[in-house]
């Protein structure tokens, strides 16, 4: 008898895709305005789901409110208000693309709570685009 | 090949957190501000989601009408406008937790809909805070 | 490791709930409203997902893109500013519930959308009653 | 010391804009979309903004119930579910535009509420077209 | 040259509508439901809008952080996971109407936000119902 | 007997916040994390609205399909997936603050839009930060 409970958060960062692999022409013909070398952002809001069974001493799968500090304290901190290609190492390496970011911050997350949940993480980079990881 | 139909609906109530065996400061403690003895509220967003087989008659899963009235009449009728802990029988031996008010809410709602039909409840306390049911 | 990628669209259209082999009073007692001869219109919002692997050279599931172009191409422009019953000839056989317009957009986007990929398709007919389907 | 209070409400209605002054071909050429013969339609969003010096036995501008109330049976009994040009007979000789379903709106709601408020309506015809009237 | 910022906000609280000199019969027929004895609560979500020139060393009219600590300080702090009737002495005397309760967040916003600058306050009590006050 | 039409659009930016005739100390005090020399984002939403009389042969103040066109070229194509400090000569000389991109927009539709008409522009950096000019 297992229930979900989910936590919205947010950041704003700034971010382009480019594979260093690849030619600028290549670049520019497939990643299109989001390849610009300047630069350009987002709102991203994040919903980190988690199931598990209810503790009936408190009537909660997880704290919401140390859920909030989780992602607060390993999320936002580390992506709000940075560029993701230049600030956070794990993007030299990885394009930032929506999909590569939420298994990023999945990632993350799945070290820092118990594993005896499931977790799921949604990441919205437009109110039009969003992706959805479950590990 | 099922399909799944949804229904929005809504409820304000007051509610605290507490649980009778342990201390006040225990309380305090474990539930922070949820646990204000005069209570705090919510203005309480549901969504109810029902899976079945269309009927070729009427393009329906079920008439989107008459699940509007059965949660009208089973979940708002009873829970608007209330304080749970004081008002509902069922929250005076059960935390009100987002958790639990999800599940009093499915368990109603299961006696309501035909067993044919799968049924899953997400109830959100606040657009940041929600939780998802399913038997 | 799959992931699921999400975009959502929107169309504007007339429609009304009629089953011609019904009576005039079985259709207006059945469909209530929704069965004014007139029609009447909705706003719809649409949500395609796919699900499938991360292409590592593009860091993307499919181009988002494209995926907008596929949904312009092929729902939009067929059902924006249109009456569903009297423009779109497979809803002069099929009613053109929530339920049935969502089935009939599956169908035409399972057949543009790369068959390695899972496809889920969610139909808003208002914010308050939506429907899912996945085949 | 005036304060502003405001009321959503919703309905759904085909409609479709056309002059009938006006040759088929300059019907099309000016409306584009919006003159498809057989009608498209719309959520239409309404907030009814009423303004004015509180009471201070109820604490109330305007009892946000009886707004409601007047909302019901004054426009979304009258307008939903409708084909605009066909079931109102005032827009068989005004184009329903947004611009003129809110002044219609607004004359009917004006003569419904008291004249010692000051009164606005805004209509959402979709969530990215509005307009707002006030007299 | 005048610009107008806004900055979103929200807390939780229980709170009911009762006139301490009426009957309770009279503040049952006159409140209905918002005058359950037990209370009720709300979601509320708070827009503070803010007029001034731009000072063109910041580009700001004021620093929306600094904006956001008041809020945080003078309103959240004060009425989150609060019953306005128990917790807040003001409303010992006064109705917690959704108009009561922006024009004391007005007044204490007020105090705290330099006389140069034009303030409004606008509160949400459900998505549904809001007011606004400009002093 | 003017009414107001608003149509909504949005754009997705990098920028920081920066004044070049200050210290990298004084810059990172004052503007805090929107100071990131790399750069940070946002999905910018904007509403224009534009007040005239209703044309009684259209029924509308402006056409919304042209509204939008202008948007789109004057400032989507413009701002869309750029770097607001290195992109956009304007802001290599003004800080690019919300208010400051919000008058930068209104001056340029100011330009594209029949000086017969009023207008007003709102532009949400956030979800929960939002400025709005009126010339």
């Amino acid at each position: 008898m297992e229930i979900t409970v989910s936590r919205k958060a947010h950041f704003n960062a700034a971010h382009r895709l480019y594979n260093k692999n690849w030619s600028d022409h290549k670049n520019a013909n497939v990643f299109g305005k989001c390849n610009n070398p300047n630069y350009h952002g987002h709102n991203y809001e994040l919903i980190v789901s988690v199931t598990g069974k209810i503790n009936p001493e408190t009537g909660y799968v997880i704290d919401m409110g140390e859920l909030k500090n989780i992602i607060k304290k390993e999320i936002e901190e580390r992506l709000d208000h940075k560029n993701l290609n230049l600030d956070i190492a794990y993007f030299s390496k990885v394009i930032p693309s929506a999909e590569n970011i939420c298994i990023f911050i999945y990632d993350i997350l799945r070290q820092n709570i118990n594993s005896e949940f499931k977790l799921s993480v949604r990441l919205y980079e437009t109110p039009r685009n969003f992706v959805e990881y479950s590990g």
